[in-house]
C-alpha cells in the first residue's frame, strides 16, 4: 500500500480526466491516509454530483456488452455528452480484470476526449467494489460527465449492486428463443427497467424478433397491474449501431416517468441510505479481519455455525462479544 | 418487559405443547434475562433441531392460503407426520397480527394434538421478525414436529426473509390468466421451489388450468438452461382438498434433488452463518438505537445523507465513530 498525491479540486472540477483518473486511484487504495484524503476529496465535490444520468448494463458474456457500450457512448457524444464507462466485477481482484481490463474492447470510446473509460476496482468483495464504483460514479459526475454507464458482466448479485447504483438497469438479451433464452440469471429479468435484444441485424434479426416477443409474454406476467413503468423490449445492433435512439429514448422515458411518480428522487435516496449502511456493515467486516485475536477465533466460529454445533444466535453473540458490542 | 419462566428442556424435548409454546415466547421477549435463557434453551435444544421438512408458503391476500394449510396439515397428520405452522408478518406489530392471529382460520389444525399453530411475533422490523420466527421453527423441531410451514401474507421483502428460513418455498397462485395472475408482486416467483395454483376446483377449474399454462410459459424463460430444478406448476384446492398429495409429493421430490446435487446442505449452511450476521447487524443497529448520543444523532446523519448534503461515506464514517468502531 503506497500513499497516493490527491488532485487538485479544481483539475478534477475543471474536467480533467488525468486529475480523475487520479482521484479515483486515490478512492480505491486502501491506504488509511489515502482513504481520509479521498473523503475530503469527496466531500468537497458532493455539491457537483448527482447530475448524470445512470444506466447500469448488464448481459451474458457474449451477448456483445463493450460493442454496444462503445457504440451508444458514440452516439452519445455526437449528440453533446460526455460519458464515463464504469464496470463492478468481483472476480477481477482474482482474474486481473474480467471486463474493460482491455480498453481496446471500446476502441472509439478509449481514444475520445468526451469519454472516460475505467476498469473495474480489484478490492474484493462485492461490496467493496460497489462502494469504491459508487464513488468513482460520484467523481466522473463531479468531472463534468453527464452519463455515467456502469457495465457488470454478473458475477454473483453484481446486478443487484450495479442496480442498486444506477437509475436504469438495462438487460442485454441475445436473439433466439427457449433455451438460448435462458442464460439469463434468475431474478435478473425482474431488475430490468429495459430490455434490450442485441445483434438484431443481418441473419440473427429473425430470432431476435423471437427473442423480445418470449421477454414480453414474460413480462406480461411478472409486471404488476398498476405498475408505474412496463420495461420496454427493444431491438438493438452494437455493430450495425442500429436502435441505439430508441435505446437512449426509452432510458429517458423511464427516467421522465420515475421523475413524475417521485421514485427518481425515492430511489436515489434509498440508494444512498443503503450505501451508507453498507459501508457500516464493511467497516464492520473489515474490523473482524483486521483484529488479530477476532481474525483467529472467526474461522472456528463460521465452522461450528455451519456444522451447526452452534446457534447462529449464539455465533452472533460471541461475534458481538469479541467486537466489544 | 417481564420475565417469563423457562420451560423445563425434557417437556420440551417431550413434545409438550404447552412447553413449547412457553419457550416460543420466551425467545420473542426482549427482556436480556429472557435472551439469556433463550439462549441456553436453544443451544440445548440445536442437537435436536435440522431434521424437519421446512416449507415457506406465500400468496396475496384471497389465494385461500389459511384454508390450504389446514388441508396440508390435516393430510400429513394423517400420513403420520406432525405439523408446526408459524408465520412471518412485519406488519403484524402495527395490525395486532394479520396472519394466524385467528388461529380458528386453521379450524382441524387448531384442534389437532399433532399440529402447532403460532402467530407471528410482533417484534416491529422484518429482521427481527424472521430471526424470531427462526428461533421457533428450531423449538418446533427440539420438540418433535417433522413438518414446519411457515406462512408469509407477503409484506416488504417478507417472502425473501422466508425463502431464506426454509428448504422449499411454495408459492400460491389464483385462477384465472393475465392481469389476474399479476397481483404477484415482483422477484416472488423467482423464488418458487413450487407453484401451486388454488382454488382448481368447481367453476373456476378452467381458469385454474389456463394461469397453470401461463406460470409454465414463464417459466421456461426464467429457469436457466441446465439447472438442477424446474418448479412444478400444480392444481390444488385447499377447499375441495384436491391435489394435497400431489403437492406434497412435489415438496418430496424437491428435497430429494436438492439433497442429490449436494444443494440442500450448502442452502442450509449459507441460512445458517447469512443468519448469524444478520443478528451481528440487528445487535449493531440496536446499540446505534439504544445509545442515546447515537440516537440523537443518527436521525440527522441519515436526513443530511438522504438530502445530498453529507456523502454516505462521511455518514458511515460517523456512525462508525459513534460507535467506536
Amino acid at each position: 500500500m503506497t500513499r497516493r498525491t490527491p488532485p487538485s479540486p479544481e483539475a478534477l472540477a475543471a474536467g480533467d480526466r488525468a486529475a480523475l483518473a487520479r482521484a479515483i486511484t486515490l478512492v480505491e487504495s486502501r491506504h488509511p491516509d489515502d482513504r481520509a484524503a479521498a473523503r475530503v476529496l469527496l466531500d468537497g465535490a458532493m455539491s457537483r454530483t448527482g447530475g448524470a444520468v445512470r444506466v447500469g448494463i448488464t448481459g451474458v458474456p457474449g451477448v456483445g456488452k463493450s460493442t454496444l457500450i462503445d457504440a451508444l457512448g458514440a452516439h452519445l457524444i455526437g449528440r453533446g455528452h460526455r460519458v464515463a464507462v464504469l464496470a463492478v466485477d468481483p472476480s477481477s481482484s482474482r482474474t486481473g480484470g474480467a471486463i474493460l481490463g482491455d480498453k481496446t474492447r471500446m476502441a472509439r470510446l478509449a481514444v475520445a476526449d468526451e469519454a472516460f473509460v475505467r476498469p473495474s476496482p480489484s478490492s474484493g468483495t462485492l461490496g467493496g467494489v460497489a462502494a469504491r464504483t459508487r464513488e468513482a460514479m460520484l467523481l466522473c459526475e463531479a468531472a463534468g460527465f453527464d452519463v455515467v454507464l456502469v457495465e457488470t458482466v454478473g458475477v454473483g448479485q453484481s446486478e443487484t449492486a450495479v442496480a442498486d447504483l444506477t437509475d436504469t438497469f438495462l438487460v442485454l438479451a441475445l436473439p433466439g428463443a427457449g433455451d438460448e433464452l435462458q442464460g439469463i440469471k434468475k431474478g435478473v429479468i425482474e431488475l430490468a427497467d429495459i430490455i434490450a435484444v442485441n445483434k438484431a441485424d443481418g441473419p440473427s434479426g429473425e430470432r431476435a424478433a423471437m427473442a423480445a416477443a418470449d421477454y414480453r409474454t414474460a413480462l406480461q406476467i411478472l409486471v404488476p397491474p398498476g405498475a408505474s413503468w412496463t420495461p420496454p423490449v427493444l431491438l438493438v445492433s452494437g455493430l450495425a449501431e442500429t436502435g441505439l435512439g430508441e435505446l437512449w429514448a426509452g432510458v429517458e422515458r423511464h427516467r421522465a416517468r420515475m421523475e413524475e411518480t417521485g421514485e427518481f428522487t425515492a430511489r436515489r435516496r434509498r440508494q444512498d441510505l443503503g450505501w451508507m449502511w453498507a459501508l457500516v456493515d464493511e467497516r464492520l467486516r473489515s474490523r473482524l479481519r483486521s483484529e488479530p485475536r477476532l481474525r483467529e477465533r472467526l474461522p472456528q466460529i463460521e465452522a461450528a455455525v455451519a456444522a451447526s454445533r452452534l446457534s447462529p444466535t449464539a455465533g452472533a453473540d460471541e461475534i458481538a462479544a469479541l467486537l466489544g458490542m
